[in-house]
C-alpha cells in the first residue's frame, strides 16, 4: 500500500477515541487482530466484580450513587461527597456542562482534546483565542496530548481572575496516575473538574466519570443528568476500585514501567518522544504521516493530528501484542 | 405502628423510582426482604448476556452505538437510524432535553410522571396550564401512573399545531408492552419521543434509553451527551433484546397474565384498579394512605402520590412473593 493511498485512505473519519472498524475497512489487508493503540486506556484492567443479577435488574438506589460518589470523592481529595457527581463518563460531563454554564465565551488553548472546544461550539459559545476574553476556561491537566502539567497555583490564579464572570473547568481526565488531589479539593467556588474512571482503571466500557463542582453547580449537574447517570456495572466497580489504594500503587508502578518499555521502542525505531502520561506516549517524526500508514498497513492503529502532521500518539501495547509492535515500528521507519 | 408515625415518617423523602433503603430506615421492624413495588420495572429480565471483557475494558465502537441505535429503531418502526439516539436511560433525556430545545414554556399536563415539570424548571422554563400558551409540550403515553393512552391522530394534531413555535416531546418510556409504532415513526418534524430499555426489559440497572428525534435534533443529541453515551452491557443487551421478537411477545403475554392476578390481590382486598399498563397498576381506595402505611410495616413498599392522597401504584411482584404479598394486602385492608 503506497503512502498516498494511506493517507488517502484516512478522508471520512476521524481518530478521535479510536476508529478501529473504519481503519479495518481502509487497510483490509492488514494483519489481525490489530493492535489499538489509538486511545489512552489501560491495558490491564481493574479486576471490577460484575454487578449482581439483582442490581442489573433495578434502578440503582441512591444510596449506591452517594456511597460511589463519596469512594470517587476521597480517592480525589475531594472529602464533601455534595461536591461529587457521578457522570455516564467524563465525555457527558464535558459536553453538557457548555449547556448548563451559560458562558457565552470559551478559551480552550490547544494542542488539546478536540471535544472540549466542540461542546462549546455546540452549545452556542464562540471560542476565543485569549484567557482574558473568555467567560469559560477550559484546560487538560495533564494535557492530551502533550501530557503537560499545570501548577495548582496557577490554576487558582486563573480562577481568581475569571472571578465572577465565568468558569475554570479543569479536566483530569489522565490525572489518577498522581496522587495529588483534584484542583477541585481547593473548593473554589468557579472551579470545575472532570475525572474519567475508565482510562486509569482500564474500563472504559462501563461509562463512569465525575465532575468535581461547588455544591450549587453539583446540584445543577444532578438535576440535568437525572437520578440515574450510571449502571449497576460502574457502580459496582468504582465502589471495588476507588479505595483499593494498593492495585492504584501497583498500576501506577507497572503503566510506569510499560510508559518506559514503549518509549524505548519508539526511540529506537527513530520516534522522538516528546510528552504524554503513562497513559498514552506522544512521539514526533518528519515522517510520522507515513509512518501512521506503515504502522496501519501492519494492523497497528495510532493516534495522528491533522493540525501536527509531524506527531503521533501511541496509547499502551499489552503484554503479548510487544513483539508484533517492535516488528512493525522497525518497518515502519 | 400508628398510622401517624407511619405518615409522619414518610416526611423527608420522595418516593420517586423507589426509595428502598429509606423505608427500610422508617419501618425498621418490618420484615425482609421488602417487596418493592414502588417502580415499573418487568420483574422478570431478558435474560441479556453480559458484555464481554474486552467490550468493557475499551471503549465502544461508533459501530456498535450505530447498530444498537439501528436495532432500537427497527422495534419501534422507526426505520432511519439517523433519528434514533441512544442515550443512558430515558431520564437522562428527559433531563438534557429542555435544556437543548430552548423553550421558555412547557405544559406537561398532571396527573403524570413528575421528572418532566421538574426538568423542565431546572433549565428555566415556564409550567404552563394550557398547550395554548406552551412552546414544548410535554405527554406521556402511556401515561403513567395511570395508564392513558392517546391517540396518534391527536398527538400528531397537537404537534401540528405548535407549529414551527415548539415541540412536542412524548415519554414512551412503558409503551414497549404493545406492537404498535412509535409516534416518532411518522417522522414529523416537531414530534420527539423517549423510549426506555429498562423497565419492559426488566434491566433498569444498565441504564439504555433512546430519543427519537427528526436528524437534525438527534444530531444535537449525540453532541450533547458526548460519543459514548451506553456501556457495554447496555449494549450487549440491546443489540440481543430489541431483535427478539418471540421473547416480547411472551413477555407481554406473561406481562398480562401478572397484571391480571395482581388486580385480583387488589380488588379482593378493597382497593379498586382505576389504570396502569401492565407493569404497573394504580389502584385507589379512601384510606390510601394508611394502608400504605401498612404495607409497609409488613415490608411491601408501594408508590403514594402526594397530591393525589387516594391513589397507590403497585409494580408486579416476582412469583416467590405472591403469597406474602397476599397476607399484606389482606392485613393492610
Amino acid at each position: 500500500m503506497t503512502v498516498s493511498t494511506t493517507l488517502g485512505a484516512m478522508n471520512g473519519f476521524t481518530f478521535h477515541g479510536g476508529r478501529l472498524a473504519g481503519a479495518e475497512l481502509a487497510w483490509p489487508q492488514a494483519p489481525r487482530p490489530w493492535i489499538d493503540l489509538s486511545t489512552g486506556v489501560n491495558p490491564d484492567p481493574y479486576p471490577a466484580p460484575p454487578a449482581r443479577c439483582a442490581a442489573r435488574a433495578r434502578l440503582p438506589f441512591p444510596e449506591e450513587i452517594a456511597a460511589l460518589e463519596a469512594a470517587a470523592g476521597a480517592a480525589f481529595g475531594v472529602d464533601d461527597p455534595q461536591r461529587v457527581v457521578a457522570l455516564p463518563g467524563a465525555e457527558a460531563g464535558l459536553r453538557l456542562l457548555p449547556h448548563l454554564l451559560g458562558a457565552k465565551t470559551a478559551f480552550a488553548p490547544g494542542p488539546t482534546y478536540a471535544s472540549h472546544g466542540e461542546a462549546w461550539t455546540e452549545a452556542g459559545a464562540r471560542l476565543v483565542e485569549r484567557e482574558e476574553e473568555a467567560e469559560a476556561v477550559v484546560l487538560v491537566d495533564p494535557n492530551n496530548p502533550d501530557g503537560r502539567m499545570w501548577e495548582r497555583a496557577d490554576l487558582l490564579d486563573i480562577a481568581d481572575r475569571l472571578g465572577g464572570r465565568g468558569w475554570l473547568i479543569v479536566d483530569e481526565s489522565f490525572a489518577d496516575m498522581w496522587d495529588r488531589p483534584s484542583v477541585a479539593a481547593a473548593g473554589h467556588e468557579r472551579i470545575l473538574a472532570l475525572r474519567s474512571f475508565g482510562k486509569f482503571y482500564g474500563l472504559a466500557g462501563l461509562r463512569l466519570g465525575f465532575a468535581l463542582a461547588p455544591p450549587q453547580m453539583a446540584q445543577r449537574l444532578r438535576r440535568a443528568i437525572g437520578e440515574w447517570p450510571v449502571g449497576a456495572d460502574a457502580i459496582a466497580a468504582g465502589l471495588a476500585a476507588y479505595p483499593d489504594v494498593e492495585w492504584r500503587r501497583r498500576a501506577r508502578a507497572r503503566l510506569c514501567a510499560r510508559a518506559d518499555a514503549l518509549d524505548l521502542l519508539l526511540t529506537r525505531s527513530g520516534l522522538r518522544v516528546i510528552g504524554g502520561t503513562p497513559l498514552f506516549r506522544l512521539a514526533e517524526a518528519e515522517d510520522a504521516g507515513e509512518r501512521f500508514g506503515r504502522l496501519a498497513a501492519a494492523g497497528v492503529l495510532t493516534r495522528p493530528f491533522e493540525l501536527r502532521p509531524r506527531w503521533l500518539r501511541f496509547g499502551l501495547p499489552r503484554e503479548r501484542e510487544l513483539e508484533r509492535l517492535r516488528a512493525a515500528l522497525e518497518g515502519s521507519a
